[in-house]
């Protein structure tokens, strides 16, 4: 199945780096940890980092109901969300061609509040699964009042676009022949460390497979 | 020296996370890689990754001049910057208190398109040693045309807003109490895997210090 883009989600500047499979998209969102949301509040952009998870073709999106962003987005308001994954620096002959490796995603559209309390929790089990999978299972569900204390928004990701940029820099034929400078890739890797258990846990407490499967 | 937050770059959420020195905001900004710019284009949001560089306290962003989004930050629109580096998964025993320790860096303002020569060259060397310390003056410097063809935008710091969270899960003294769950902090770190030289580089090119200076 491929994204099918309007306007504003059709890739105009590095169209060769344009990915149409929806899969590529999904597996963007799937491996990123937060997105960027943006939103207009009185006629200018506002952006914020803000956790996310993805079932199928919908986001979600949370954050407390004070919050104003999320407050706006969730008033019909267009929003744009954008999650980036840096895979590397790419070193260039030529400081015009310096670029970087990266996997890019970008969603465009109108976020729905979501109310009814089954898919609201539903919503937040994704947004859980997405940063700690395995963890929902594990803790304390959200009581009736920190339900209500949360927003829970869903996007959905018909208008999106994906681009991908990797491997060796694109120097141009006079740069390579020149010989000014070394020129490659220099890969960015984003790993888990150690579990750092919390000091109010009972001594000896294991950490549970969840989070060791991870490492 | 400290920020002046004005109302839109007060922190309204999480104020305890809230950090005002402008060295904090210089030190969240120099370790990121890439910022996520946000403009308005026909009454929407849209927000991309670009690259920047900071010179005191001006970022500087660029792109190529057939780039929508940079055009509509250069003619006079407000823009919005975020950089966000994620340090870890903070795992609690409640769901509600799920979280991420992160710092991030929200700049709020109009950005002035660099038109002076020598200027703008300024800002795309501040550009590249951002991204890679010590490269501009390995490589080839932009020609005129390649300069024409490159967009460099300066935006000032003054309206900005920094948020650290660092430490253990901040769960509720029942749900310690109760043990419901393990707790802490999985780190997520960011390193440079080993460089990849270009296939067009002749054999046996060595590795520049630059470069390996970052490993």
């Amino acid at each position: 199945m491929t994204l099918q883009p309007t306007p504003r989600s059709t890739v105009k500047r590095g169209r060769e780096r344009a990915v149409v499979e929806r899969e590529a998209l999904h597996a963007v969102l799937d491996a990123g940890l937060v997105c960027h949301l943006a939103v207009v509040v009185d006629d200018a952009p506002v952006v914020l980092p803000t956790a996310y998870g993805r079932d199928g073709d919908t986001l979600y999106l949370h954050g407390s109901t004070g919050a104003r962003t999320l407050r706006e987005a969730s008033a019909g308001m267009p929003v744009c969300v954008a999650v980036t994954l840096v895979d590397g620096v790419v070193y260039s002959r030529a400081a015009f061609d310096f670029s970087m490796n990266y996997r890019s995603a970008v969603v465009h559209g109108t976020a729905e509040r979501v109310t009814d309390p089954e898919r609201k929790l539903h919503g937040l089990r994704v947004l859980t699964e997405h940063a700690a999978p395995g963890a929902w299972d594990h803790v304390r569900p959200p009581s009736a009042k920190e339900l209500a204390a949360t927003n829970v928004l869903a996007l959905d990701l018909t208008e999106a676009s994906v681009k991908i940029r990797t491997g060796p820099p694109g120097d141009e034929d006079e740069d390579v022949a020149a010989g000014v400078a070394w020129a490659g890739v220099l890969p960015l890797r984003t790993t888990w460390g150690e579990p750092e258990p919390c000091p109010r846990l009972p001594e000896g407490t294991p950490v549970p497979e969840h989070v060791t499967t991870r490492l």
